[in-house]
């Protein structure tokens, strides 16, 4: 068994982390760490949990990393991650890093987007940015992945394909896009709480969403021209998945179908449907997938959705995802192509 | 009181109306109709309703109307209601349209959305389009009133005083818009099931919906010059509520602000935010408003956010204001300009 | 216009009472405090609001109230609620108080119960229980009322006058509750998160919550014999909305509806249904009422269930009928009967 | 690979029923079947499948069941299970059925629950009732196991030791049950909308529901002892999900957590909490488990609350569960132990 960490463990995505690599063959959770719960067992910050992994006492983030571990996840905010990503490189462990600390080769990019300087730039050249199915190549012997955000992640999967095949006016790209609740995370703030969320919608990041840098330098570096992109955010009274509307303008529209089923005909988790039928959040639901649709509106007019799970493909899925193929691993280890219904 | 009956009251939209005119100082429901309730009273159908309106025995809608109604409401399907609407003006008794048929002075548009010939379009010349909003003066003396749809509402209320005034690219209109599960009626349908919609999200109606027509129809004709409009709508885990997005761009973007906030100033129903804080749906839960948020993203891009209870302002509000006017009342008698929180 | 201040106006309930009195034809909201907003706006804090009100200034709640307000409605928290109302009271104003402060003339209940000794132990004889429909007579006069809590009020409507026919084993009465997520209060807590309540449901509140002991005094004053209550209540995952089923036991379980039907055959607010119906939260929804089916199970049960919404007859819409029996108006003024639905 | 049927694929607990064989070890899907959907791929009908399974062609239910199908569950409505659990035994084949039909070892308990005769009575002994925890060894080599029902499953899991240990007044045993909606099936109705269910909870099933003929009938089966069980279930706005409090009276209630905590504690999917924690819905989701808390609240009374998913542990969970015991195989196989968070 690979004995893997994971810091920031009792927040939404680490304990989705904590599940995957529960039903995993070949890794096992030996060190699991959160910021203000450590010293408490697992089962007591996370009900879910049962088995021997419930009773693991969780660490402190700043304990060191025990010999054994091979491979950790960090699933703690940005600026907060790079220092913990430079300790684990330093002692020659694998990372796969899910803050946004290191998904920014542009730095004015990484400081536009976060309002601060990046801490440890020296070791973005050492980072992947670990969209699986368009890294894959880079991914295999990388020792630093950035997971991408969720976002990013729901809108690069359809649109880089389009882009590399010189589809796409990349400059009138337009991006609706709306997520469940479990992205906003586990802290406890007014605009979270149940009464507030429920029975309601809104957009939010105007006018400038943080994710928007990060879609619009990967859609450029992997698109290879430049591309302009307007992203709006948007809260659904759900706790999980993501749905993107692409409004998109380009050439050639009868191509764009077959140029997205090509692309992703052997991939075990990007499902692009029949032309004209679109997916629904409840298709992916708790599993790795992206589904994509795709409607021709007019020989320059496309509409394209593309769903997430936001926690899964869209987070610790992911971070799987990438670990299994850092390690030289089936990609689809301990993840499920199929999703949860109802 | 002025004696209304209500054809189509057990529908969602028909319940709201019940409860509307219910609580009016002036108004009083009298005849109330079901298609296949015909026989029950109001309580078997609405547990919701109390008093004496609940034992109101339900009519059949091909019964005749009583000589002392002096208006009624038709909240029936499209295709269906505009029969009745004939009936109803041939007796001299005052309509409220709620359905679509008489929402397009042009047949083909009518034609092209709802897939079949107008069944009498003779009458199309009596029928004010009710965006209560920008054609009170005509409504005023209106014997006929097709009240919008709930979609069209959400995005002509923002969109046509910036259209007068010059400040759009009427070619690049973008909507993106999500309702709410009760926008899809009270039909026993599989895709309606709480378990269908329920942690879940979807677009629909793509390539064209059938409302896209009215709102580029209105648009046009309010805004006087071509309109294209691309409308996206989204089926919303939640009971009421609408949202839509407008993706716009135009020119002299600093004036935007200003000039909506001009134009609904002394609205007792349209509020527009200050720039840059957006509505939420919340914000206008169960009242007859329709807030309005704006953020210039650059001096040729604005986002517009607007959101309506979808029963209330996209149905049986606005029909309510809109017989207020048509009857010479005060046009927020019965109507709520504050909104139910939480 | 009456004037009134609410204290504590920007949490639930006080958001409930401003909209309330907002709508009253002879009250005016105008002094609104809160603990933590103060100097905001009410529209900054209750994005629902419009109007005057909207822009009314919040003050702070230590702040002198208006010598022409004649009415206080207080929102705050037990324990903090009894000082403003001995204020209040001294500088002769009338007192709704919706905190649990002056809710139990004995005085251990209030210790064992809130976990600590009275503040106001001499102001206890000046306050009236204030159970709309059982208590009217009492209140005619009062200048203090202890509005109920939401389970209390849930659970004695339909109980009392069972029990003052004697029907009920007093001994034996199983109360199982379930409670929307607004009844918790709009603190930001780890428990009220969307992400934690949605899509769950569990008891709390064990061995033995707080409203038990009002019950079960209020029980046995207006039942006149000694009773002994099991409460268990649940967080459900909506907004708003109280079920309880009481589990009893009893003699003459024939005459059991007919005893209830009678008992409220005039109420505005209290609707027994026929037998073998039971209501369901939405039949209540935003409205003043309290409904109440009843199953006759064998010769000596009998299983009730009723339904309020928890912030309305539960709190706020209560408080308003009370006030309106204060100050000898119709009880219904400002109140509706009628639910939303859906 | 043990090749498997699964007759009524494609509602809840069919979908379920695949879901979970695809990600066994030693089973695969090699014929599936449907009502109404026959002909269909099964991607058509349940837009989560993905990969070789969604392919499969729906079979018609009346079609033969191919020569190399070792198992079949069946996810058929009571009645029309009967029959095609005769032709599956008679084809010498094992059955996991998932419906009512082989549950009532006491026909006047099957009449009485379902209201007609039983259709194949002589089968009835070849049955196993299959509460996999407490039928372990019957299961072994069962050839017909009856699937037990979701609520008695969540009841009779606690209820069962402390009856066996002589705890329980057995004569007064009331319980208040909440379930997900998606026990109602996927059957397009007017009370399982979204909008009919959302914001609401009812009580449904009185004076007696189905399920509480079969509790008690397997509480005395297995407790020994004449039971008495006062049943109310009530419908909760969340799809998955099942929560049953036990209202329960008897004796030497400080034995009761010990009694408990024993029996299960070599249980891979029962789990006792330490006294006075309760289990919330969500700690089980998606998860096969059953988590029970205990509150002691006298000498004579206890309160016992249990969870489970109810199309998990309620139905396919455990009816992979009692085939992997029938089969000689680990009995979680294919099954989580921890539940999905959040």
């Amino acid at each position: 068994m690979i004995q893997v960490a994971i810091l920031g463990a009792t927040g939404y995505t680490g304990a989705e982390l904590l599940r995957l690599v529960s039903q995993h063959p070949y890794m096992q959770v030996s060190h699991a760490c959160a910021h203000s719960h450590a010293g408490k067992k697992v089962n007591d910050v996370l009900p879910n949990m049962h088995g021997e992994l419930a009773q693991l006492t969780l660490a402190s983030v700043d304990d060191p990393i025990p010999e054994n571990i091979e491979l950790v996840f960090i699933a703690l905010p940005h600026g907060a991650a790079a220092k913990y990503v430079a300790r684990a490189l330093d002692a020659n462990i694998r990372v796969v890093d899910l803050s946004a600390d290191f998904r920014h080769p542009n730095l004015k990019n990484y400081q536009d987007a976060y309002g601060q300087p990046h801490p440890y730039p020296k070791l973005l050249d050492k980072s992947v940015y670990g969209l699986s199915e368009i890294a894959k190549d880079d991914l295999q012997n990388a020792h630093l992945v950035a997971n991408p955000g969720c976002y990013p992640t729901s809108v690069l999967l359809p649109l880089v394909p389009l882009l590399r095949a010189g589809l796409v006016d990349s400059q009138n790209i337009i991006i609706d896009s709306k997520s469940g609740t479990s992205g906003a995370g586990r802290g406890a703030q007014l605009g979270s709480l149940f009464c507030e969320v429920n029975e309601s919608l809104k957009a939010y990041g105007l006018p400038r969403h943080r994710h928007s840098w990060e879609m619009e330098e990967w859609a450029q570096n992997y698109g290879n021209q430049d591309v302009h992109i307007r992203f709006t955010p948007h809260l659904i009274p759900m706790t999980r998945g993501m749905l993107s509307t692409l409004h998109l303008r380009g050439n050639n529209t009868q191509l764009w179908h077959k140029t997205l089923s090509d692309y992703y005909q052997d991939s075990l988790f990007v499902k692009v449907y029949e032309h004209g039928r679109l997916p629904a959040v409840n298709a992916v639901n708790r599993s790795n997938r992206c589904d994509i649709g795709l409607q021709v509106l007019s020989d320059s007019e496309v509409t394209i959705v593309s769903c997430i799970d936001n926690l899964m493909k869209g987070a610790a899925g992911q971070a799987i995802q990438n670990a299994n193929i850092m390690l030289g691993l089936n990609e689809s280890l301990g993840l499920s192509q199929i999703a949860v219904w109802p």
